[in-house]
């Protein structure tokens, strides 16, 4: 059934994973630290080794001609593969969220029972041609005990390759197997679509990267999928907002890092207080260089708007565009979002409070914010200290996902010969 | 892209369960129980509508033969109906899940996050002949604020729609909308697979049965899927095993109620345990009728086993059958149900602690017992309350799920103009 691809086993490569996890079950925590500390110097030993192989991906991007967001995100200097290994010692500070009991009682026959988290086992990371996600996803797997099946994007290979040959080198002074870290070297499309289904060995699919990819492996996957950032976020300024708040907000959420999934990509206003404060609005947007996709009443309220349709309601911009739409109470703000939105973040701005609980209690996403930007949804921000991707579904994670998003329970039962 | 049925519109029913589900986050819990109760009264005063349409299932169910467990499952009386009422009254006591802070706290900068939770939405609840179920799932998913799309089984038909129909005669005089509970009322596939795909409006799917049902829907839907129950579990009688204990365990998490899914099917056993107590254990099968499928040690040892195959080992035989495997230490137990398990329940009888250690910690499945039957994995044995079922997958919800498993969480993040 299983396809050997040219280069790769994919499945030979996860069942190793598997084995290798089961090892990592009976390490310490000290022990895994200690794993993570020696990747982090082995990866600084070596990080010409990592940057030369980054050449390579480079040299093909410009040839390729990718564009400068994709090549400033391929990218590796000496800096970057030190950030790399700086993240490990992060995570190895983090506390272990395995092995913590979250419940325990006795039943009345005496049977005591705990809850008690553990690792999930085997994570399968897709990914785009981001090389830091190479060494993130490891650092965050094996802390909490997990073996990792990494299928980066293509055009990082060379870089991906060298990361984990140089990871390889450094488990081997650990405690954990070299096997728990598995790389798909190909760059074939059927090694990650065998990842999809692969059931047996594989415990949960983390995708990483643009909304196609993730549907692909959503929408293909028989192993449980983690699904992360998409965020087509949206501002709503009420007739109660404070002006400077809400211009403020728009602003930060529209322009600080107008390419990362928490950006604002919507503004809905209320129409009476467009109208009462269209020209700070309008003199707000200029001096920021945003340009206006806007329903019917934007278009001719504010100048050098374009008509913005159904596409401009969906598009996650990513840049310095904006869509706005106006409405005449808060439902027709809830509503909007319920049908465009994806479940990721999403503000009011307003100083009524009942209208922002009306606001926080119906709008379904993982973040709701009253009256801040929507940029926080972020686990560095929250003080989750490190974080595996942003869930905009609803099972098992939602938001930032840190190190517990890595565990499931078990319950242990410990009796004396109980029965029913 | 929806193909509408002869008699149903699956879309059209899941759209207005989101509509009811919106509504009920409005509700108060007072609210909600008050509901369950008056369904509990509305069902026992209609008990004899509910009678008078099973009849026509069993009528049905006898034409076509089926088999007595099989009938049993689907057959109704007054006293079970009333339990159903008994059920619900049960569930409006417990508490609450929803509107609870998981965490709270304030960022540096004034932000206050709190992590709350939240109804999934939607429940798709896909299951066997089972009439009961459409009661009880009904009742949880609506104490949980969630609205509930019903497929049971189409040997049920005419009880689960008389039922639902009286749960709607009930739901009128409540705050919860009717449309909350929404009856598919059709025995097409078709109308069951096209909720597998219907993402926007349905939030996750339960699906309750046999494994055939389970694995349908784990294979082909993209919603996401709370997988249920199906046990092939072991249990493994180690070296130092006291002989009482043992087969206490083995007798009663094989025979006391064969045919649910936390009976044991395989019984691993060590080689010099059994050459120990092969008298005792033989006088105990025998006294209890058990058929034993062995491995070739234990069909030289015991009089009238059969040889066991590979699909004995994967059998769940749900009947007085039983597998025996013999092993020569723990970690061949461990190997054999890492090899077979289905990640249910798992126990091990042994006086030796350092073994049922080993046993506790490399076993991945939701519940693994020390010296007790398997059969205390419910939710009712537990202390739950009332279970939705017994996840056997890792993610959101492992094991026995009561109210809690039915609920998300969102962040919500509280500010005075804060950005980044």
């Amino acid at each position: 059934m299983t396809v050997t691809l040219e280069k790769v086993n994919v499945e030979a490569q996860a069942i190793e994973a598997k084995k290798a996890a089961k090892a990592l079950l009976t390490l310490t925590t000290e022990e895994k630290n200690q794993a993570l500390i020696t990747l982090a110097d082995t990866i600084e030993a070596n990080f010409e080794t990592i940057l030369k192989a980054n050449e390579a991906d480079l040299q093909n991007g410009r040839e390729k001609g990718f564009e400068d967001a994709f090549m400033d995100r391929l990218a590796l200097t000496k800096e970057r593969v030190f950030d790399f290994a700086k993240g490990l010692r992060e995570v190895a500070e983090l506390e272990d969220p395995t092995g913590h009991a979250l419940s325990d009682w006795t039943l009345d026959n005496g049977l005591n029972v705990q809850k008690v988290t553990v690792p999930l086992g085997v994570i399968g990371m897709i990914y785009e041609a981001r090389p830091n996600v190479t060494v993130d996803a490891t650092g965050l797997a094996l802390k909490s005990g997990n073996a990792i099946v990494l299928k980066g994007g293509s055009n990082a290979i060379h870089s991906n390759r060298a990361i984990v040959e140089v990871m390889h080198q450094g488990l081997e002074k650990t405690a954990i197997k070299k096997e728990a870290v598995q790389f798909i070297d190909s760059t074939d499309r059927e090694a990650t679509q065998q990842l999809f289904t692969m059931k047996e060995h594989v415990d949960v699919l983390i995708p990483r990267g643009g909304g196609k990819l993730i549907q692909a492996v959503v929408n293909n996957a028989t192993v449980p999928v983690l699904e992360t950032g998409v965020g087509n976020c949206h501002i709503y300024i009420d007739v109660d907002a404070d002006v400077e708040k809400a211009l403020n907000i728009m602003i930060n959420a529209k322009t600080d890092r107008p390419a990362v999934c928490n950006a604002a990509e919507t503004l809905i206003v209320h129409e009476a207080w467009l109208n009462e404060n269209k020209d700070a609005l309008i003199a707000a947007l200029n001096e920021n260089g945003i340009t206006v996709h806007g329903d019917d009443t934007v278009v001719e309220m504010i100048p050098g708007s374009v008509p913005a349709g159904e596409a401009d309601w969906k598009n996650e911009y990513l840049s310095l565009d904006i869509a706005i739409k106006t409405v005449s109470d808060v439902q027709g703000a809830v509503d909007h979002i319920e049908e465009y939105g994806t479940k990721h973040s999403e503000a009011i701005v307003t100083e009524n409070d009942a209208i922002a609980t009306t606001f926080l209690n119906l709008v379904d996403a993982a973040a709701i914010y009253h009256n801040a930007s929507t940029r926080f949804t972020d686990g560095g921000a929250l003080g989750f200290g490190a974080e595996i991707g942003i869930s905009t579904q609803k099972l098992h994670a939602r938001g930032p996902m840190g190190l517990p998003a890595l565990t499931t329970v078990k319950y242990l039962m410990r009796g004396t010969g109980q029965i029913r």
